[in-house]
């Protein structure tokens, strides 16, 4: 639990960061709009990965503060622009940017933090290198977020690309790809850019990228289970709010999808097809998943890709670094919030 | 003429290379709706710039193809973008990307197109440079088009954002403020971008970029004499949308309401700021605009600032490329369309 803290702590180090990227070039009026979204909150996971990296890597967090950045406004600028496309009204506890300034100032916000990320990326020590991955990452991260939508079984009435090419079934093999391009790229590349900040080579490269790859399978299956069956009094969020959202792209849907049995699977699908999924469908859905092994296999896979991550950071050398990514990758396989 | 055809004929060389950037890490069944807007038309203005400016400062044009891609994706990323924000149907006389596919799916494609940006800067000779000056521009663009939503008097009920902060007030000033960086500054980016593929100094780059600046100047305030005085049968667009759209941010409705008396000045905002301005309000708008000398002034300051545009190239020497830059500035300062 204390490396897990310090962990946390490393990545708040980047808050004065993010404030200077988004603050250049700024107009003062524009201000509390652009700083809105990383002052309502959020956990710094992603500079975390980055500093902690550098760290196991045997380089300096001070080297690695601008990538650090850069990874946490974008993760932010993908969130600003999910809330749109998901329609989300709340986001840690607050109103979602388009919801409390409108959609065009969210656009030009979510504009605004992407030419940060340049900014930022521009002080690391090969400005070439990362923003060569951070295009491909931001990249895979569009298309993991077109697959999660093209998975939901209905809605988006007004969206005729979506409702012409939504994928009617859903393979683990499928969802494990969406779910690599929508989370575990960017945790990857959160790793790859603290071990590039400390110059070190390919092979801790690649086992740092190898942990945030599997990191982030662990923590989106994790995020699918809390939907499903976390505890409202814990979370703080709805339960069930996938089912509402149609979405077979949540692994404990799509895993019960799998296993009932065929008059049963139409039934669940066909609530998740329904144009709007009230309280008494999400409590019939959740019945029906309960009744299938969907929870534990799905918890079963959480722990394997955990394991996976802490395996990957076998080959390095042990240290404080190292140390705080494996807390956080044990802390990813249980986690209830 | 010749010479402007020679100069939009550069342009369009950029195509392939639109394509290579856009296509790279994009799944195929995302192609169809990443090409649609750069395939829906479109003068290829930046990119010929770019290249004529290349030209201009005694450089290739194959060197300056990826910034070339570069101002061109930028430009499509950002009316993407704005025709979300001005909820937009039409564009280039075909369905706006948001209007073909849905919101999801343009927001999607934009956020692609921004990468593709990076991946083009990183093929030309100064990547990080050429970066940080994309960044920045980008930055300026954004602003603009916060500014231009905020001179308008009227509408977006939804955004608290913009409801709360109109400027009820525009003057001049304001107005070149927020043109230069709407539409100059893009402009601008895209000839340094060809001084700089050249391998120029400082002089030369200055005097390409001053060149850009004022033609952004020339082309913006073209087009909004041109949405107020425009014939239909010439430009295939209605006439007055800038009214039906509560803008004080087009230079006519500015400069006529700076010279109406106080009765005539009040009506003309109270028919910007009504909430549906119909088709008989726009009517009597261009009665009031029209008794002005609004338009005689707007079309002074649209050849005043392309004489300053060809005045910037008189430190180049004479050739093809600066040839081609002259053409097009003097085209700007009479184009009816």
């Amino acid at each position: 639990m204390e490396q897990l803290e310090s962990l946390l702590k490393l990545g708040s180090l980047v808050d004065p960061w993010l404030e200077k990227y988004l603050l250049r070039d700024a107009d003062p009026e524009f201000h509390e709009a652009l700083l809105y979204p990383v002052r309502a909150g959020g956990k710094r996971l992603r500079p975390a990965l980055t500093l902690a990296a550098a760290l196991a890597a045997g380089g300096s967090i001070e080297l690695a503060m601008p990538a650090a950045a850069a990874v946490e406004l974008a993760h932010n600028y993908s969130l600003i622009l999910d809330d749109i496309i998901d329609h989300s009204e709340l986001r840690r506890g607050k109103p979602t940017v388009w919801r409390k300034y409108g959609l065009s100032t969210a656009i030009l916000v979510a504009v605004h933090y992407r030419e940060s990320i340049s900014q930022a990326l521009n002080d690391t020590r090969d400005p070439k290198l990362f923003s060569e991955i951070m295009a491909r990452t931001l990249k895979l991260l569009t298309e993991g977020e077109r697959l999660d939508v093209l998975f939901e079984q209905a809605g988006r009435t007004d969206e005729p690309y979506v409702v012409e090419r939504r994928h009617r079934t859903v393979t683990l093999a499928d969802y494990l790809d969406m779910v690599y391009k929508k989370t575990g790229a960017l945790m990857e590349t959160s790793c790859i850019f603290g071990a590039l900040s400390a110059g070190v080579g390919e092979p801790v490269i690649e086992a740092l990228g190898s942990y945030g790859r599997s990191l982030g399978y662990a923590f989106q299956i994790g995020d699918d289970i809390i939907d499903i069956f976390g505890r409202e009094e814990v979370t703080g969020k709805r339960v069930g709010k996938d089912i509402e959202e149609h979405k077979l792209g949540n692994i404990v849907i799509l895993l019960a999808a799998e296993e009932l049995d065929g008059r049963e699977r139409e039934e669940l699908l066909a609530i998740l097809r329904r144009d709007v999924v009230d309280a008494h469908s999400v409590g019939r859905a959740l019945e029906l998943v309960s009744s299938t092994r969907a929870r534990e296999r799905a918890e079963e896979l959480r722990r394997l890709y955990s394991k996976e991550a802490v395996r990957a950071l076998s080959a390095l050398p042990r240290n404080e670094g190292r140390d705080m990514l494996e807390a956080l990758a044990e802390f990813v396989a249980r986690r209830e919030f």
